[in-house]
Formats: C-alpha cells, sequence, structure tokens
C-alpha cells in the first residue's frame, strides 16, 4: 500500500487562544498530506490537469480528536488510499506526535472532470483499475 | 430547539486555486456558527471560564460536501444541536445559498474541565438536566 | 472620496495563544475590504476579468499595531483609495472599535493584465482618468 | 549576525483564484520564521515567559512583492535581526525561490511584559545588551 508521510512543526500561529491547534488546520494538513500522496502516486494536480482532469475534489471528510497538539510539536500526518468505490475513494489519514496518535480523519474524494456542456459543473470519473493500481 | 444563523459572504481568500472554497474554511465557519450557538444559550466562552470550565472542545468533527462554494456567494450556516450523550452533544450545521444546500456537517463536543492533578489534560465533565436545556 | 467599511467580527480561530488577533488576519481583512471598495467603485473581480485584465495584485503592503483586538470585538475596517502612480494606486485601511483605532494600513496595488507572450507573467496597466474617477 | 532559513514547500490551499500564493500567507511565514529566530538566538516564547514576558509582539509589517508564488514552489525564508531602537527591533525576511528573490519583508518587534497595574495592558521594555547580543 503506497503510504505518505508529511511532518509538520506546529506554528504559534495554528494555534488558538486555548494554546492548542486550531482544529480545521488539521484538515489543512490532511489536504496537504493527500496532495503529497497523489504526487507520489504519480496523480499530482499538474499531471491530473494535463490528462483533462480538475483534480481530486472532495464529497467527505472527518477527524476524531484524540488529543491535542501544542506550539512547537514536530508532528506527522500518515496518509493512504484505503478503500475504493465505483467513483470514489478513501483517504487514511493518522497524525501522531512521536508514537501517540493525535488525531485519526479521512477524506473521501473523487477523480473530478469538468461537466462537458456546463463548465460550472463537475462530474466524478469511474475509477478504473490503472488508478487503482497507483496508490497500492 | 434554539438553532443560529450565521451569515457568512464568501472572500476572495477563502478559495483556492479551482476557484471555490477550499474545504478547511468550512469548518472554520462551523467552529464560528457553535461559538454563537453557545453565545445565544448563554454558554460562551467567557460565561463559561466564569464557572470554571475551559469551553466546549472538539470529540469528532465530519463534513459532506455537496456543491461548491464560490467567490462572493452569500452563504449562511444554520446551526442546532442535536443529540446529547452522557458527556458529549453534537452540534448539526446546514450551510445554505438561498435554499440550496452546499454542505452538511456536525461537530460532536464536550464540556471541558482542566484536570485537577494535570494541567495539562481536559476532562470532559457530565451534561446536566440545565446544560441541556439551555440549547432546548 | 469613495469609501468602504467592511464590518467584522472576531473570532475565536482568528486569536493566537496570546488571546489576541495573529497579525496575518488584519491583512486578510484589508484584502476583503479592498475587494469590497472595489466592487463598489464598479473594478470588482468579475468586472475586471469581463474586460480583459486578471484583477488588481499587490504590490506593496505594510501594517502599524496600535492596540490588540480580542474575541468577540466588533471591529470595522474603513478604507479608501489615497494617491495614483502612473501604474499604482494605494488603498488605505484603518481598523477600528468604537472609536478607536486598532491597526493602520495599506496596499499599493496595480491593474494587472496578462503579459502577451508569457501567461505567467503579469504586467500593471497604465491607470488613466477614468480608472482614477471610480475611487473619487 | 544571527540568521535562520526556514524551508516552505507552498500548499495548494496558501494558493488563491489566480493560482498564486495569497499575500497574508507571506506573512504567516514570516511571524513563522521570526518564532524560529528567536528560539536560535535562546529567546523562543517559553524562554521568555519563563523569564516574566509575555514574548515578542509586533508594532509593524511590511512587505514588497517582486514576484508571485506557486503551488509546488520550495521557497526559503532568510530572516535576521538589523536595528535595534531602545525598546524595538527590526526582523528583515526575503523570500527566496532558488536565487531569486519573491518578497522581502519585515516586522518590528518588542519585548514585551504584562503593565504591573492592568492585564489587558502590554508594555515594551527597554532591550538591553545582552539581548542585542542573542542576535549578533
Amino acid at each position: 500500500m503506497l503510504s505518505s508521510l508529511l511532518p509538520v512543526t506546529v506554528q504559534f500561529g495554528d494555534c488558538d487562544p486555548a494554546g492548542i491547534v486550531y482544529y480545521p488546520n488539521f484538515y489543512r494538513w490532511f489536504d496537504n498530506a493527500s496532495h503529497k500522496l497523489a504526487e507520489e502516486a504519480g496523480l499530482g494536480l499538474r499531471a491530473l490537469q494535463a490528462q483533462g482532469y480538475i483534480g481530486l475534489p472532495l464529497a467527505q471528510t472527518g477527524a476524531t480528536y484524540l488529543r491535542p497538539a501544542l506550539f512547537g510539536d514536530r508532528i506527522v500526518v500518515h496518509s493512504e488510499v484505503r478503500g475504493f468505490e465505483a467513483k470514489r475513494f478513501r483517504v487514511e489519514h493518522r497524525i501522531l506526535r512521536d508514537d501517540t496518535v493525535l488525531v485519526e480523519g479521512f477524506e473521501v474524494r473523487f477523480l473530478g472532470m469538468r461537466h462537458p456542456h456546463d463548465p460550472m459543473r463537475v462530474r466524478a470519473v469511474e475509477l478504473d483499475e490503472a488508478f487503482r493500481q497507483r496508490f497500492a
């Protein structure tokens, strides 16, 4: 299973008045990690756009917060694709500080193509075996 | 059921190179909406801290993206508390542009108190009837 | 002189562990305010793009922090264009809470057009009298 | 002269609908770089707070944008302290991609202490020779 590791140092401005990471930032890091994973799979944004796709838009996301992350923490986002549907796939993320899991989350994404008759609409493309193998 | 409405105008800087709202911003708006709802329930951060609590930290969040939001869109976050457990409650959010639902999401939160022997730890407090009635 | 007023309620997530607005957010509000001012001048992004421009990119920005803004503060960004050069103009911003000035800042912007021979480059266009009159 | 180098990979979510870095993010990276420089000078936030200070708040900031930064760019923030006044010092930042300067900026900061009679106010402390030597 292809997996990526994205190291992040928690910055002062990532934290809120409670002194811990403001939670939308965890999703920012999930998104960064998915871009890195897609790049490593040969499906980075530029590669996809060169083939006429718009990218890998989001259908659903979620996260469970187990322990807070603090200013200065060196954390790592571990990401891999687990589970494909006909037109969707699920990226699972875990954020760790050393061996401690701080956050578990996921993103459900699809391979998006501009609608042929309406440029404002995006449609999900069937995920073929070649696409799936990229993340294997 | 107490509910709150938070109007948001989508800003240029809220959008990404795809020209649509960068998804972590929806969680930022969920958080803003929950602060507003708590304030309206008499459970705003200052009121809670005056009673010795640290606030209403997050246990879990999630969102489903139905349609994109664009620069200049005037959207509204509709929020209400639906469902209590012994030590947790669930805030449900829907983001609409006119009558169209763009995003559906939720936050599971708890009433947090500093651990008596370890200031770095936060523990969840039992939610009593008075707390629940605030959101009724 | 055309001026715009952008009201902002300071959110929890706009603040840092010091409990005050994290300063890059003031620039986010400056940018939001400039988009509003341009819109009111008939020079919003869509109007400009319909005429072949890319928008009003930044050449320079700056800010002086006089007093902090806190979670829950209702502040207003006052903005107007003061000073034109051949190819640049200066937007001045003041952020007030009631009658107290918290932040003073500026943005120097230009009217940008895609370079005819290199789509990656942007060039500044001469600002004609019609453009200037829009902000008068 | 003590200087710090902060490498940054430009993320998708750092960019706006124009496809380039949304400018307030450059200030976020200036702030991150100043925290790193202060840490390397032995004046990190925890060290300062252990001595009764609140940190190194901002008095003024500014930036000049020479060339845009794009998604995927690997950039570096070069930072050093240049110039002390009695109660203020100036951090100068340059953001480079390879040998090309993209942004030049500065932050004027002070050493802040809680006002003895009013916890909401912060006062600037005289910068002694020991403080200055830390950045030499």
